[in-house]
């Protein structure tokens, strides 16, 4: 039943919106961002900064898109939802195992119904939350990419997209932090948000980036898939990581193409950049990467003693 | 000059927008979030959650929207600007010393032009940034209500409206957390952002309020500003709090009046709760009060040996 709501298509036309009928599409929530759906984006870059837009319209979908933060570990966990579509659908992007039940709370509240709980990889500084979550929710699906090797219902792939009611999310491969690091991009069509939002995960952070010397990491690799994956979405791309320790909460592809310290350099002086940043080793690698493998299951029976 | 680009109006027409006519409308930065200008919120409430839109369109203004956040004293800072206006004016509300440079950076880094630095009222846990940047930037105005009793370059009454650019924000009086409290509003109007949003200082916290036992603080007070100065604001009103402990970043008009623990309450029980807080004193304040009633400059010069 569950795939009648959100259902993964593997798919060669990258921007076909998936239509699923709605049986009342005037009635989303007040809870929910509105935006554009006809809105074309017609790009005359004066400089690598500018752009213009030329703005249609008709009846939106409405995305609920919330921003929340695990203050211990510094985690941006995302929720977003569907709420054009009866249902409501909705799917958290990188929950914190200690932030579950404040998340869920929000959920309830905002009447949504969870169907997804996504890693953007797996994290070796907190353990994630969606094995709690799926037991406290019956029906939520887990989902991480098939190349992190780790235990989830659904393994995404590059090119796969992820429906939530009449939304979706776009999954691109952008490994080098680990060797399985996927980015969830919003829709690229007219009944998608514009601008565009990437989860990043630890690819691409705030004016900076993920550390490539554990878990398949590789500097080289992490280069090139911020280069090839990310930035070459559309430069008003609003980008989300999984993490900031600055206070930062969102960048756009426009600024870190020009700011980021690390990944405006070339490839050689990147390389060099990560080599030597002489990071300690993460102190909760060695209980976050065992769990994370297994959907963040593996300490929750000691834990409930 | 300043006052060319952004100019406080004191209105007895609350909702025309100020035009000031551009010399490229249509080269708005890429790091721009855009909305829909023409948009129309007719509400249809099927309960007190529900609202239809019907949406219209023309050129859009563009508001560029940063969150910020001061992770010792939990403290959000907003940056709004105006990209659609040649000069790019911005504004900060409720800058903290500690992110100053921060902040200023990201300005510079966005090529916005500074012209407001804002408190929603004199902070009783914090140094305010205000200070600091005026020394820093020369030419921003330092901006407060009228009703704190202290210092700034400009004070503002209930009903001002404060222009950057073609965008403007309207001053509602919120006393009872302070005497001086004030919610800054987006504009109400076809060329202002939808859905509106309402940056709440300590008024109004998600699911919580400011605490009323200090400054002039008053619950009866709080309990009728947020009833009737926030609460009468469309539901999808986006509110935007000076702080948050607990990793929330935005809530709703509609999820306060269906959510907030407290402010839900009759006002004889939400006054019976603030008065049964046992809160610690303060630790900043005897700091910070006297700091912010001079902007943030008391402690400037010790600070600097």
């Amino acid at each position: 039943m569950l795939l009648n709501v959100g259902t993964f298509i593997r798919s060669a036309t990258r921007f076909s919106p998936f239509i699923i009928p709605h049986s009342s599409p005037s009635s989303p929530s007040s809870f929910c961002f509105s935006f554009s759906p006809k809105q074309t984006v017609s790009f005359t870059l004066q400089s690598s900064q500018m752009a213009s837009f030329t703005t249609l319209s008709q009846s939106p979908p409405k995305l609920l898109f919330r921003q929340l933060f695990e203050k211990e570990s510094s985690t941006y966990t995302y929720l977003l939802a569907d709420c054009s579509h009866p249902d409501k659908p909705a799917l958290l992007i990188d929950p914190v195992d200690r932030t579950v039940d404040r998340d869920l709370n929000l959920v309830k509240e905002l009447g949504l119904k969870l169907i997804y709980a996504m890693n953007t990889h797996v994290h070796a500084d907190h353990v994630t939350g969606t094995g709690l979550i799926k037991g406290k929710v019956p029906g939520v699906k887990s989902v991480i990419s098939k190349a992190s090797g780790s235990k989830a219902d659904v393994f995404v792939e590059p090119g796969d997209k992820i429906s939530f009611g009449d939304l979706f999310l776009e999954v691109r491969a952008t490994p080098g932090h680990t060797m399985g690091c996927v980015t969830y991009v919003t829709g690229d069509g007219p009944d998608q948000p514009q601008p565009r939002m990437a989860f990043t995960g630890d690819a691409l952070l705030i004016r900076g980036c993920g550390r490539t010397d554990f878990q398949g990491g590789s500097s080289q690799q992490l280069y090139k898939s911020v280069h090839s994956q990310i930035f070459t979405l559309p430069k008003e791309t609003l980008l989300y990581p999984a993490h900031d320790y600055k206070g930062f909460s969102v960048t756009t592809v426009g600024e870190e193409m020009l700011y980021n310290p690390r990944l405006t350099k070339d490839e050689e002086t990147f390389k060099n950049i990560m080599e030597n940043l002489n990071l300690a080793y993460p102190k909760m690698i060695d209980v976050a990467v065992p769990a994370n493998m297994v959907c963040g299951l593996q300490d929750l029976e000691p834990k409930a003693n």
